[in-house]
């Protein structure tokens, strides 16, 4: 098993850069993919124009060992992913026979125009990522696994995708709220962050219930002995603070 | 005044990427820029790394005509944000006397330690994002904006930078609920895309209040007779299904 094993998410969509649309994946991936032991190290989003989701996706894919993409497999002239990634990877597209053959049980004749078969255009040598529920597959192409944009569906493809992707060591993580003002504690806890390499240790503002300014700090190492020697040093210190 | 300023987004931070924090800017920013007329063409997310933080920034500033940074400005070890910054520009980094002064003021001499002055460390050349209510100022240096992660201190410094920012003819938009299904309508409003080359039309699937598959229809233009033309076709279409 690999120590570390990376991952990138590519958000397609002109409707998040306009704002009218306001991402639930990212957030919902990132924490996915850090409780199965794949680091994210970069999110993109770019809009529904094809040079930019080529370009995108091919500094992504090289860099690092998973890329997930959502958005942009529907069936309208806006959902133009199918056809970048195609490109990206410099294959044709055609419909799915096996997409095409569940759509002819699903819908009628009538039903069955141009805008629904697009949904089955899938480039070639891609494996599709599909259930029983979800009507327009996703697919996994190379190292790139492309999934829809709502939500619901990204999510129960991740649950399709996760047992067959190769995960690291997972990093663990442990908290404490500080109670004490980032300011007061930044100066002991850069010297415990250089004494505890192998960890890194964050440390996130917030205003807390009585509206006083606070701290959460976060400890994390994929060593679970390096991570309580740190996080017992921060422990110490915030215990020094109080004296 | 140029028809089309755009902009791109970098989140920094460890806590988005681990999915700790779900991000709360992109949306506000994209919103907010929309509205004041810069298009939004590019969000990058990557974590507290210098190397990273450099390479997406330069990557940014050298394409669109702002960039604005959220995260990493606060008083701790992981707060690399302005160091980072003044390496990806090439210049020194000390800190600015205005800032001190105003630390001098607020703090006691006990509580003014290195990692309250490292809020203070500012690039050189740039011009402080600063208000009476922000403690730690943001900065201005190029077409580069960097601003807080906490979200209320962000937007604050959004309303003190947009005065400032260029901006292009406001991109104008109008939706309809097409109570129709996505695969539909799909057909028809491409031949209204291909029709309107000066206007964005996107097509949104949702599920509606009686848990039926609906779609909302996103017609955008900077120019308002083109948006009225096509806005005009969409309903046409519309009005045609239900016949």
């Amino acid at each position: 098993m690999t120590d570390v094993v990376t991952a990138g998410v590519l958000v397609i969509g002109d409707e998040i850069l306009s704002g009218r649309t306001k991402d639930k994946n990212i957030g919902f991936i990132a924490e996915y993919l850090t409780n199965i032991g794949i680091d994210l190290k970069e999110v993109r989003v770019v809009a529904d124009e094809e040079a930019d989701i080529i370009a995108a996706l091919n500094a992504l894919r090289q860099r690092y060992d998973y890329i997930f993409t959502t958005g942009g497999i529907g069936p309208t002239h806006d959902d133009i992913t199918a056809d970048s990634v195609a490109k990206a990877f410099g294959v044709g597209i055609s419909h799915h026979p096996d997409v095409v053959e569940r759509f002819r049980k699903r819908f009628q004749d009538s039903e069955l125009n141009e805008a629904r078969l697009r949904m089955a255009r899938i480039p070639d040598g891609a494996s599709l990522v599909e259930s029983a529920t979800i009507m327009a597959p996703g697919f996994w192409i190379g190292n790139v696994i492309v999934m829809a944009g709502v939500p619901s569906i990204m999510q129960a493809m991740m649950d399709i995708v996760a047992p067959k992707l190769r995960s690291g060591v997972r990093m663990l993580s442990e908290s404490v709220r500080a109670n004490a003002r980032e300011g007061d504690i930044g100066t002991p806890l850069r010297e415990i962050a250089l004494a505890n390499p192998e960890t890194q240790i964050g440390s996130y503002p917030f205003r807390d219930e009585d509206g006083n300014p606070n701290t959460n700090l976060v400890v994390r190492s994929r060593d679970p002995d390096k991570l309580r020697v740190a996080m017992g040093a921060v422990q110490q210190m915030l215990a020094a603070l109080k004296r």
